[in-house]
């Protein structure tokens, strides 16, 4: 038993005494970055946070009010730990547009989608066990699974998403190596960080290796209702529901304010699913839960996310015409069809994360590539949002970030490189091919 | 690598890949009577839910209202990993009812105090460690540490809450056995499910004994406002600041349906919680959050507690007087002074979870002893509710239970007992007391 030490002089007098997993558990990139984008007069192209101004608040203030009156003893009372049935119904709905022929019954409401990666790696996850993610990969994701003492295995990505060969390859060498994958966590579409989407023939290429070796996949989709240019792609469990867990929010089509989000999932899974978020909160919101089933039942919310989709699209367009009018040439970039992300790749000897602060003091912001791998790489690369920002702010961030880069170029040039020049290579595993751009 | 079967003839193919911590995850005893008990013909004396009938809707109503119509863009959006500023400082307005002296930057919100359990469990306890915790105690939290692989000692209590020397007897036997504790987790007032408060005296001894072997105190009260004879009991937190975390709750003290509970830790402490909350959740859900605080703004919610206060006192004293009136002799029971539980010693030989069929056949709902030990221990114990039938559904099912237990009598004598006569001693540590009748 370690001592206390209870003396003010220490810092932390629990130091010695926290769980082998708070090692895992450290401040992301992201989070320091919250603090200081948010000051007015920066420009943050780093958050991920949706652009909610075109919400009817008069619909909702109504819905919710409603929902009081009518339903006020159900809605703030306790309920279901598998989350309110109404929902769940509207839930199968919105996941029909992707494909998905899905049951209320195997339908888990979470505290956002955070809470369903939370949830799924921890009834899987044994410390030391290995999660195949996407190089790049969505930091939250990233945090779990390192909070969860896991080890992340990266597989590379290129303009059509993540590379079968790679996935393959991560399947072979980490099975080799003696160690268990627990399953593969994927974006497939308008991936957060990398901006891409896993193609139709790929899509189906990825479910025959994982069916080949036995892989669970964990399929996170935030964003797939949020395409600029055509119908919603099919989700990977539209076409195999036994071996695929499907992850939805309505964070990004509605309200991230509500905290709902949901897992579908096998049978067997789901039951442990739902002792476990018992476990974790006895139950998800009934409010919160109910007001977001109230709007989707008075409202037009498919409509709603049409008005979305042009917004994200005329931001998307401002941050590409500033990313060629204003970016050094040795930069790139990929055009995204949805979502909310850019990746952008930096001339040879710059690094992002040590460029970060000298970005800060010219008012624009962004999140270093290194948050987005478990291994230490991705510092020649950084994520952009075009989400949040109107899109003339979108322009000066970009011209500003532009002028950065710029004096970056020229300090190398005068004092030598601000990092390394060359980014040392994952061990096993290729960086993100330039295809990207 | 464990294979996959996808076979539909096995009920769940991911049964050999699941985390070693699934095996703690079973559903509850509670958990299973939900769906009895919420039959309308049958008297529920099992669940906790509060009784929320005497919630002006109006107000709230028009609270949420006003909320998003002036200040929508901020509560449907991602809000503070650590939670709502205002509502904090809300929070240590309701912490200094019981004496504690909190700083707004030291709480964390978290969805309902369950949360809470979840996040200081998952930050300070690796598999085999030791969670201290009454005889009985809330089976909530119980399934927690479960869930987190720690084994639990329990320390008697008697009419006056924790016994001192058993607390003393479980540290150093558990030492002597060279297990590491990581806390006591105690609930000081109207205890779940025992309904006893630990008295003055006892909590600066308690205090000591802690101090004296740096234990840490996770002191849960969810029902500290709703004493029924006296002002609230000073909180442990509000003599000893950094060797306690205080969680709070608003879920029986307003609504459930928020999910909104706090965590109030040392300042270190904190910071681990919300790198935790964060993984767990991104953030607390801003909406509920707010409407909480938009509660607590425009309404007399101090009279409003006044008033639940009043209709728990006129349940618990059917309940008492039911118990009088219709239970056999060799029954015991105790008066509890505030809070929603009354702890239930049955006779000889009879035993709560062989009854609960019977039980339910006749029409009345309880949760079996067993429930709220870790070790199997509780059997000839039952927990009755009285917080949320009407006194007249209350002494119905009073007298239901009464005349399930008489028949049960009647075929022990005839047939022999229907469970151990005699309860097995627990590992170490000695049964609740009879002084809590």
């Amino acid at each position: 038993m370690s001592e206390i030490s209870r003396s003010s002089t220490r810092l932390d007098g629990y130091v010695d005494r926290y769980a082998a997993r708070t090692q895992g558990m450290t401040a992301s990139e992201i989070r320091a970055l919250f603090a200081v984008a948010s000051r007015p007069e920066v420009v943050s192209l780093a958050g991920g946070m949706p652009n909610i101004s075109g919400l009817p608040l008069d619909v909702v203030g109504s819905a919710v009010g409603d929902l009081i009156a009518a339903n006020g003893p159900v809605a703030l009372q306790y309920g279901s730990g598998q989350g309110d049935p109404t929902l769940r119904e509207q839930i199968t709905d919105v996941m029909r547009l992707e494909g998905i022929e899905g049951h209320p019954d195997d339908v888990v409401v979470t505290v956002g989608s955070q809470q369903a990666v939370d949830l799924v790696t921890r009834i899987f996850c044994d410390p030391g066990d290995v999660v195949i993610c996407e190089a790049p990969s969505y930091v939250g994701a990233l945090g779990v699974f390192k909070a969860f003492q896991c080890e992340v295995v990266h597989a590379e990505m290129d303009a059509e998403g993540l590379v079968p060969d790679a996935l393959r390859q991560a399947i072979v060498a980490t099975r080799a190596a003696g160690k268990t994958i627990k399953f593969l966590y994927t974006i497939p579409n308008f991936h957060n960080p990398a901006g891409v989407t896993l193609t139709p023939a790929r899509r189906q290429e990825v479910l025959a290796i994982c069916r080949e070796h036995d892989i669970l996949v964990l399929e996170d989709n935030p964003y797939g209702l949020l395409g600029f240019d055509a119908e919603p792609m099919r989700a990977l469990r539209a076409d195999e529901a036994e071996g695929v867990i499907y992850l939805g929010s309505f964070s990004k089509t509605f309200s991230p304010g509500m905290r709902v989000g949901w897992a579908l999932a096998p049978h067997a899974v789901r039951e442990k699913l739902v002792l476990a978020q018992e476990s974790a909160t006895l139950c998800p919101p009934a409010f919160s839960q109910m007001a977001v089933s109230a709007y989707l039942t008075t409202h037009d919310w498919q409509g709603q996310i049409k008005q979305m989709r042009e917004m994200y699209r005329e931001r998307r367009d401002a941050m590409i015409e500033a990313l060629d009018d204003f970016m050094p040439a040795a930069c790139t970039w990929n055009n995204p069809h949805g979502g909310f992300f850019v990746w952008v790749g930096l001339p040879p000897g710059i690094d992002a994360k040590a460029m970060l602060p000298r970005a800060v003091t010219a008012r624009v912001a962004y999140v270093p590539g290194t948050a987005f791998f478990a291994d230490g790489y991705g510092s020649s690369y950084m994520r952009l949002s075009f989400c949040y920002p109107t899109p003339e702010r979108i322009r000066e961030g970009v011209r500003r970030l532009a002028g950065v880069l710029e004096q970056e170029t020229e300090l190398r040039q005068t004092f030598g490189a601000t990092g390394p020049s060359h980014e040392l290579p994952r061990s096993g595993y290729d960086a993100p091919s330039s295809d990207l751009s």
